[in-house]
Parts: C-alpha cells; sequence; structure tokens
C-alpha cells in the first residue's frame, strides 16, 4: 500500500505531552505548515511557543486527551507515562492513534514488555516478573552471577526505575524493590547501541544506522553517542535486524528507538523500545536524510518514509544541568561552540536549569568516523552551562 | 573584535515583512528559541504563524515601523520596498537596524547603486542615468550593439521594472520608460551567478561557495540553480572576491545576495545586491553546514559566523504559480518528490496560488555535481501545482 496524501495537508497534529520532543516534531513540520495542538499542564513547556493551540492539562486526565483529540486527525504522545486507556477508546471511536494504544500499553509495563520480546522470539536478557516485592529474594536464586538488574514494571523514565543491585543486598533486605519488578540477569561489560525504526501506517518498516551511546556512569544519561558505530557489518546487520523485527511485531505505525545490549559473546539483546523519538535519534536532524522528527511527521500525516542513510557521520552530546545549578542559566562556552564548523546547538527552552535536567544537545558532525570522535571529545567539554 | 553574546539570548528580532524570507529565517532560530516580531499588512502571510508576535501595518508606514522598533532589540527586513528614512531617524536615535539604512538607501535606488559601484571600483556594466524618460533616445546613443538593458531606478522587483530593449524601439518610441531608469549596455550570451556573503557585527565577512543560476525565459524568475557552479576554480574564486569586496564597501553587517554577470571574455560584473536572504541561497538550508537564515540570525544576535562550506552539492528548484492557476493549490507529485532521496520541499503557506508565484521550492541533494544535475533535472518536471 502507498501514500497518497498531497501537500499542503489539511491534517491537525494532536501531541501529548510539550517537552522537547514535542518542540523538535513541531519544528521538523514547519516546511510543510502543519497544524499542532498540545496537551501539557505548563504553558512555559518546550514546545508551548511553536504550537498552533496548547490545552492545559494532566497527560493523565482522560478529559484533556479527548479535548485534545477532538480537535486534531491523529494523535501522538512524547512521552510514554500517559494514560493509555483513554487512548484505546478513543481508537475504537475512530480516532488515528500512532503508535498503537495497545503498542503503548505493551511499552508502559517492563512486564508485558518482556512477555511480548518473549512471545515474538526477539532477544532479551533472561527475566523473572516478581509482582510481590516481598518475594524478590527468592526470585533472584535463579540468577547466575553477584548482581541483577531490577526494574519497576511501571514508570521508570530516563534510568529511573533501574537498579543494578548485588543478590546479597536483595537477600539481606538492603535493597528492596517499591512495587512489582521485572528482574534480569545481569551481563557484565555490554555494550549499548540504539536503532531508530520508522513504520508507516503502510506496513513498510525502516531502520536507521546504529547508534553506540556512551552513558555516564553517576546519572545514568546519554551523554554522549555516535553513528554509525564503530562495529562490524555483520553485528550493524544484526541489529538493525533483530530492532526491526521487535517493531514489526509491534504491528503498530511510529517512530520508535530500539535499545540494544551486545554482550560479550556478541549476543545482540533488546533492553527496551521507546514508543516515540527518542534522545538517541537526535543526531538525525543534521547527520541524516531525513531526521527522526520529520520521520514521524512523514507517518503521521500518511506521506512515504524518508531516506534513513546518513549524510555525515554525527554525534550528539547532551546539554545537562550540572551539580547545584538551578534557576537561569548560560552556555559558558557558546561562541566557542559556534565558531566551531560542523557543530549545532539545540537549546529547549526550559524556563529554568536543574541538576541533570536535560537542557539542550548538541550535534557534531565530521566527514570521517575517527575526525568525528576527536571533535566530539574535544566539544564534550564545552557542552557546560554557567 | 568578537562575540560575546551568550545562550540562551534574550534579543528580541523584528523583521519588516513576513513574507516566505521572514518565515525561513524565524525558522531558522527556533532551535535557539529567539523572540521574533514581525510588521506585515496581512495576518495571514507566510511568517505569521511562526513569529511571536505580528503588528498589522504597512511596510512603508513610519508609525508603524516605530512600533515594531519600540518593542525589539535589533530592526532586520526581508523587502527592500519599504520606508529607508524612518530606518535612519531609528538608526540615529541609537536603535541598530542590520543591514545599515544607508545600505538600503543605496540599494533600493539602481542609480545609487550604479555610482556606489563605480565610486568603489566594483565591475559592473556601463550605464548612464536618465532621469528625465523622455530622454532615453538621448541617452542610448552613447551605447554599442542593438539592444541596451532598461532598469527604473526604484521598485524593481523578481525582474520587474527591467527590460531588455532594442534602441531603436527607443528611438522610434515604442518603447517608453515609466519614471527615471538606469540604462546599461547589454552582455550578450551572459552566465549568472551568485554569491551570498556574510558580514557579522564585528568587520568580519564571508562568502558562500558560488551558485549558477537558470532562469526561466517567459518569467525571468529563477527556475533552477546549483552549488558548487560549473567553473574554473580561478573564476570561482574571482566571483567570491568580487562579491566580497562590493559587501565590505557597503560598511554594514547583514546577509547579502551578489547577483553576478560573466560576460564571454570572462569578465566578472556586479549586476545588483539584494541586502537580505534571497532565493539564490534556499539550498543553503540543507546544502550547507550554516545556511543563510542561520547565518542571518548569527549575525543579528551578535553571534560568531558560521562555516560557509557545503555539505553535498546542492540545487534549488522554485514552486510557482502555472499558468491560470489560482485559488487552493496541491503540489501535483507530493508522493513522488518525498520518495526520492536527499529531497526536502519547502512550501512557504501562502493562502493562494497566483501565475508566477512563488509558493515554495525544493532542496535537491547529492554526493557529486553530476548526480545532482541529473536528478534536479528530473525533479524539475514535478514541482507543480494541481
Amino acid at each position: 500500500m502507498n501514500s497518497n496524501v498531497k501537500l499542503p495537508v489539511d491534517i491537525r497534529i494532536g501531541v501529548i505531552g510539550g517537552g522537547q520532543l514535542g518542540k523538535m516534531l513541531i519544528e521538523a513540520s514547519r516546511p510543510w505548515n502543519i497544524q499542532y495542538s498540545v496537551l501539557e499542564n505548563d504553558l512555559n513547556c518546550p514546545a508551548a511557543a511553536l504550537a498552533n493551540h496548547v490545552i492545559l492539562g494532566g497527560l493523565k486526565d482522560a478529559e484533556s486527551i479527548q479535548k485534545l483529540a477532538a480537535e486534531c486527525d491523529v494523535l501522538t504522545y512524547e512521552i510514554e507515562h500517559i494514560n493509555s486507556r483513554v487512548l484505546m477508546e478513543l481508537e475504537e471511536s475512530g480516532k488515528t492513534v500512532i503508535p498503537s494504544a495497545r503498542t503503548l500499553q505493551i511499552i508502559q509495563d517492563k512486564g508485558l514488555q518482556k512477555h511480548f520480546y518473549q512471545k515474538h522470539a526477539i532477544p532479551t536478557a533472561d527475566f523473572v516478573i516478581c509482582d510481590n516485592p516481598a518475594g524478590l529474594a527468592e526470585a533472584v536464586k535463579s540468577f547466575g552471577g553477584d548482581k541483577v538488574v531490577v526494574k519497576q514494571r511501571m514508570g521508570g523514565y530516563d534510568g529511573k526505575g533501574v537498579d543494578i543491585v548485588t543478590k546479597s543486598d536483595i537477600q539481606t533486605g538492603l535493597f528492596q524493590s517499591p512495587g512489582p519488578c521485572v528482574v534480569e540477569y545481569f551481563h557484565e561489560n555490554i555494550t549499548e547501541y540504539s536503532v531508530i525504526v520508522a513504520a508507516d501506517q503502510f506496513g513498510n518498516v525502516v531502520t536507521y544506522p546504529l547508534i553506540e551511546m556512551y552513558f555516564n556512569p553517576q546519572s545514568n544519561l546519554v551523554e554522549f553517542l555516535f553513528s554509525p558505530a564503530e562495529t562490524t557489518p555483520d553485528l550493524e546487520a544484526e541489529c538493525r535486524n533483530v530492532a526491526m523485527h521487535a517493531v514489526r511485531e509491534l504491528k503498530s505505525p511510529g517512530l520508535f528507538a530500539v535499545e540494544l545490549f551486545v554482550t560479550q559473546s556478541a549476543e545482540v539483546l533488546v533492553n527496551e523500545i521507546a514508543p516515540r523519538p527518542h534522545n538517541s535519534g537526535h543526531h538525525t536532524i543534521e547527520g541524516s536524510y531525513t531526521s527522526q522528527f520529520e520521520q514521524l511527521n512523514r507517518i503521521l500525516l500518511g506521506l512515504p518514509l524518508g531516506n534513513t542513510e546518513m549524510i555525515q557521520p554525527s554525534a550528539m552530546i547532551n546539554l545537562v544541568g550540572g551539580e547545584g545549578q538551578t534557576g537561569a542559566y548560560k552556555l559558558k562556552y557558546a561562541e566557542k561552540l559556534l565558531s566551531e564548523p560542523g557543530v549545532y546547538v539545540h537549546l529547549y527552552n526550559k524556563s529554568e536549569i536543574r541538576p541533570q535536567r536535560k537542557m539542550g544537545h548538541i550535534t557534531v558532525m565530521a566527514e570521517t568516523l575517527q575526525e568525528l570522535l576527536d571533535k566530539a571529545g574535544k566539544i564534550r567539554d564545552w557542552a557546560v552551562f554557567e
């Protein structure tokens, strides 16, 4: 099947959530003049200044989501912690929701997500589900190794709700889970990758080149990533195949980030899937022929998918609030950054800085991967606020 | 001298004119969240949906321009046919106007422009100024060749106000000039080029790679352009030097397009200068590390100039209204265009199509110039509305 949508198009898009992902989604739509409504509980949110209309309301509030749906042709979301039940009702009543409400429900619950992987032969770390936190000590007995990963089933975000814990801390009661959780086998010395996957409304699915990540060990936030990854064509192909397979099985259009672990024995495992543009895909704004945000616009509008190839090797550095930073903020080395060729500064228009808060990001482009890594390494030191 | 402006920056920019150039200027500022006010006499103008504030008023109306100035830190304009006297008054009272009011006054009057070239040894076609249209027959006597170019001193735009006329039509009275004009020697078989030149607030001036143009012989609109040009490094260097020299002599910050003629004897002549982003620079949005619109944002904000190199060879095709087309419109081959790798569609959000009206443009990128020209030639046929 194919698109027969024509530009200019008279489709209004509603986004649940008005953060930086919503902001960049609207930015990418501007050459096509798409009408955007945003639901957020803060009129100073990043997407507000760009949206054509902002509905003030909670992201879990059914009435607010219905209000958004009533004025839009297509609904999407830029955060998982929203009311998926009302999305399902809206779908039943004929509204287009992308990705589907069922997809969101699977992804919202890390227990359901793991069952989904198992059911569809999507490789993932071994796990047990522990719905009664008191039974955690018993549950970890079956795992080899000293440590396990404990993931809260609901509500995790940006590394929050995920703990790497020793089995002895669990058995002595030093670590206690606050709620139902998934316990996973802990793979030592894994490499983390991400694949952005785009699925259109007609069943076509494409992947972006593999993205390699560097995480800050303290904050567990992505600090630095680059693409193409420094790996073999075989591993690149396997990662992209696994990611594409996982998204195909969701049977929903959308723009997804599939986070992968590659173990020391070169096993590719799906860690989790985000059903939205992702921090690990921000370099595509400048580095790819079609950015993840333009791609999601194409998907939402029923247009054909864009080319996912890279124009040049690219890196992305997050601009996050430093320790003790609050209130007003300025980039300390704005002039240095803007004087460097192939460097792009994105600020998210947040009213105040906070420690670890994502305030923006920097894209770095270079003609070769080696040049890119050298440049990104230098520029990382300038990615600070004063 | 250098910039010490830091991001985020608290500078509000005012733009006189709300057309597509203003729209794309604001689009380019969105990653930095710059506040924009626009003056235009139509609330449905292309820039209105993106501006933070629209002031409804005439572009020649002193009071409206003063109102815009009162709420902004820096003023610029995206069209030449505005009130330059009030800009001069605002400058005198301490407001920053970029490019300067004096620059605009020189450029508004093709007679002054020619005197400026002559005074600063900027090569240009031989000319006489004919302020009394009745004396035109006498004025053309001194020119060699059969034809001359007659340019109205004031008000020309997009090829309007410029006529290529035979001397006999003038001498028999078949052609009459409606007002004071410049008569120029007509060079046969010239090649047309453009150079985008950026001058910051600290005296630094840089040029973009040479742009080669293909004009539609009927409408005299640019229909197709590409960069880098198909020429020798020597001619490229000479064109960029001439353009840089011309802009340096204006002694004003700003983003300029210098339109050049290269004669059959390889003489480089300045045709005219536009003191704003230009149709011939639209390919820089995707094709250059720093687009002409981001570059003007940098200049207006007092930030350092960005890298003007190209990422890949790029072409630009205008999307203009066809003969007899009025009212509502759709791109006839939107799906084909969006399925082609390295092709970008920009629509200007104009409410109605009209014959020859600029409705949008298409950027085409390719890894080599030959691939680019083949691709642009094919895509040009799809650049039509239904």
